[in-house]
C-alpha cells in the first residue's frame, strides 16, 4: 500500500495528488514494472495508466495479487494529458506535486503549459524516505537475488582458467545467474584482469586473463525487480607478496566496515572504519570511491557509506560494503558483500567465501 | 568532434556553454561512457569531468584515440559545483544551457541557487538533430552489434526444444551474444511462449515452452555503446492454420513497412503501410504499438514510425520495422528488422531468416 503512504505524506504537504512518470517510482508504488505511462496518487486512488504493451501483463499481475491493493489499472488509449486532465477534473485536483529528482525540466514545462489552472510543484525524492527501509517482502527479494549471485560465483570458479577472456568470464557469470533464476541483471557485469583490474568500473574486454594477477568480478542479479550486488577478486595462478598484501588489506578493511555497520551509526564513520585501515597500511589515495551504497529497485540508492555521509542507519537498511585498492599499471582488488542493518549490527546477505582464492 | 557541432548550435542560440549530466549526451559528445560526472561544451573546449572510477579508463581511451579530439579530461576530485564554478569564472561564462529533456527539476534548481550570477536555460534535446543521422562510425558499430545478434539467433534455434523454459531461452540468447563479442545487452531480453506471447513486453518466466504455439524472442546486443534490436517468432512443433495466418500477416506487413521506408517519406505513411495490411486481414486493434523507432546509443531514439509521426526520413536514419499481432488468451507474433534509410529505399541490416520456422 505504498500509494497510501505517499498520499499521506503529500496531503500533509498540501497537495491533492502526486504524479509520477519514472519507472522506479511507478514500480515502487504499484508493484508493477513498465517503462512508460504514468502513475497518479490521489485521495481517491492510486492510478497506474499504461499502454497496450503492458496492460495485459499488469491485469494478470492484479488478478494474481501482485499489484498493491489500492492500485487501479487504466489503459493509456488516448494522450497522456487528455487522460490526466479527465482525472484532475473528475477528482477536483488543482495542486499536484512531482518528484523533482526524477522529473525533467521539459516535462514540468509541458504540464504547466497544458494545465494552466493546475499548480505543479517539485518535491525532492518523494518515496526516498520509505524506500530506504526495506519491507520483509523487499528483503526476501534481495535475498533471493543474492542467492542467485552466490551460485553464479561458485559456478564461475570452475570456469576460470588460462586462455579465457574477460568477456567470457562476464558471459559465464550472466549465464549462471540466468540459469539460477535471475530475471535479468542489476547492472553491467564487470570482469577485469591484470592491469585492467585497476579500473574500478572497467568494461570486460577480449583480453585473455593475466596469470598470477588479480581478476575482479562485480556482478548482480535482478529478481522480482530487486537488485543484488557482489564483488570478488581472485588470482588465476599464484599471488606474489604484493598481490597478497593488497588482498589481505582490502579484506581486513571490508571486515572492519561490516563490523562498524549497525543501527544508530552515521555513514562517514562506517566509511572511515574501512578507509582508515587502508590508509594506515600504506595505500592512501588508492581507494578512490566510497565504501558502499544502499540498493533495492535501483542499484544505487540512499543511504550511503562515504566520507561525507551524514546518514544515520536504522534496521532495514540494506547496504553494500565494498572497499578496494587500485594501483595504476599494476592492478586492483575489491571485495563486496551486501548487509542488512539490524539493531545491534548487521546480517551479511552474501554467502560466498572471501579468503584469497588462487585458481 | 560532436562537441564542436554542439558549440556551434548553442552559440548561435546565444549561450556561452552547454552543460550535460546525463550519460547519453556525455557519451555522444565525448566518445566515452561513464555513469557519473559532467561535460561542459564551451568555446575553449569540450571538458569531460569524471571521478576516479572512470578516469584511468578514459585516459587510456584518449591515448588510444577513442575520445573525440576536442575532449579534455579532468578528474572530479572536488565537488562538482566547485569545479564548475572555476570553469565558469576562468572562461567568463555567464549564460549556460542544458538539455531540458535530460535535466531534472532538482538539478536546475540547485544550479540556479548555487550560481546566482549565471543564467541557466533549458534547450530541448540539444544533440537530437545530430543523433538522428548516424555517422559511418556509428553505422559500423550498429552493424557489428546486429551481426552478433544474428549469430545468437542461429545459435538459439539449435537450443529450443520441448521442456525448455522461457528464461532458459533468454539466458541462451544472452550467452550467445556475449560469446560472439557483445559488450552487454541493448535491453532486457524478451522470450515469451504460448499465451504469454500476447504480451508485447512480457518478462521471460519459468514457464516451459508451449508446443505448437508461438515463441517470440526480442533481443539485442550492445557494441561500443551502440544497440541492435531484432525480433523473431518461431513455432515449437507445428503451426495450425490460425497461427500460420497470423504469422504470414505479420510478415507481409513487415515487408510492406520495409518497402515503404526511404528518404523523403514521413513516419505515419510507413506505419500505415504495415498497419493497413494488418487491419485489412481482420486484425484491427491487435497491433497496439507503433511500427518502429530509431536506435543508437539508446534503444529508443527519434525519428519514429508511428501513426502520429510527422518525422521526414533522410539517409543515415536507422530504424526498426516491427509490426505484431497480439491476441489475448491465444498468443502473439512480432517480426523485427533494423534498416538503414538510403536515398531510394533502405538497406536491411538484419540478416536472419524470417520465413516461418517450425522447430
Amino acid at each position: 500500500m505504498n500509494g497510501r503512504k505517499v498520499f499521506e505524506k503529500i496531503s500533509a504537504l498540501g497537495y491533492g495528488a502526486a504524479l509520477f512518470f519514472d519507472e522506479v517510482n511507478m514500480h515502487y508504488i504499484s508493484g508493477f514494472f513498465s517503462t512508460d505511462g504514468f502513475l497518479l496518487v490521489s485521495k481517491e486512488e492510486t492510478a497506474l495508466v499504461i499502454d497496450s504493451r503492458y496492460f495485459e501483463a499488469a491485469s494478470r499481475a492484479k488478478a494474481d495479487g501482485l499489484l498493491f491493493e489500492d492500485v487501479n489499472l487504466y489503459l493509456l488509449d488516448r494522450s497522456t494529458f487528455r487522460i490526466l486532465g479527465e482525472m484532475f477534473e473528475k477528482q477536483g485536483i488543482t495542486n499536484v506535486c512531482f518528484d523533482s529528482e526524477r522529473t525533467t525540466v521539459a516535462r514540468e514545462k509541458a504540464l504547466s503549459e497544458f494545465f494552466p489552472s493546475v499548480k505543479f510543484e517539485g518535491v525532492s525524492d518523494i518515496c526516498g524516505e520509505f524506500r530506504r527501509v526495506k519491507t520483509a517482502r523487499e528483503v526476501e527479494n534481495i535475498r533471493a537475488a543474492q542467492r542467485i549471485t552466490d551460485k553464479a560465483f561458485l559456478h564461475v570458479l570452475n570456469f576460470i582458467r588460462p586462455g579465457v577472456t574477460e568477456k567470457e568470464v562476464a558471459a559465464e557469470l550472466e549465464y549462471a545467474m540466468r540459469k539460477n533464476g535471475a530475471d535479468g541483471f542489476a547492472f553491467e557485469t564487470i570482469a577485469v584482469s591484470g592491469k585492467n583490474s585497476s579500473l574500478p568500473h572497467g568494461v570486460p574486454s577480449d583480453t585473455v586473463l593475466t596469470e598470477n594477477a588479480f581478476l575482479t568480478m562485480d556482478f548482480g542479479a535482478r529478481y522480482n525487480g530487486y537488485c543484488s550486488d557482489m564483488t570478488r577478486t581472485v588470482v588465476l595462478g599464484k599471488a606474489d607478496e604484493k598481490t597478497k598484501h593488497i588482498y589481505e588489506t582490502v579484506l581486513e578493511a571490508q571486515k572492519r566496515g561490516i563490523a562498524a555497520a549497525k543501527a544508530g551509526v552515521d555513514g562517514a564513520s562506517v566509511d572511515a572504519a574501512a578507509r582508515d585501515y587502508i590508509n594506515a597500511c600504506g595505500y592512501e589515495g588508492k581507494f578512490g570511491h566510497s565504501l558502499g551504497h544502499s540498493l533495492g529497485l535501483e542499484i544505487h540508492e540512499s543511504p550511503r557509506f562515504s566520507s561525507r555521509s551524514t546518514d544515520i542507519f536504522v534496521p532495514g537498511n540494506i547496504m553494500t560494503v565494498e572497499p578496494g585498492i587500485y594501483i595504476e599499471g599494476f592492478g586492483g582488488c575489491r571485495i563486496e558483500d551486501m548487509v542488512l542493518i539490524t539493531e545491534n549490527g548487521c546480517e551479511n546477505l552474501t554467502n560466498s567465501p572471501k579468503e584469497l582464492i588462487e585458481l
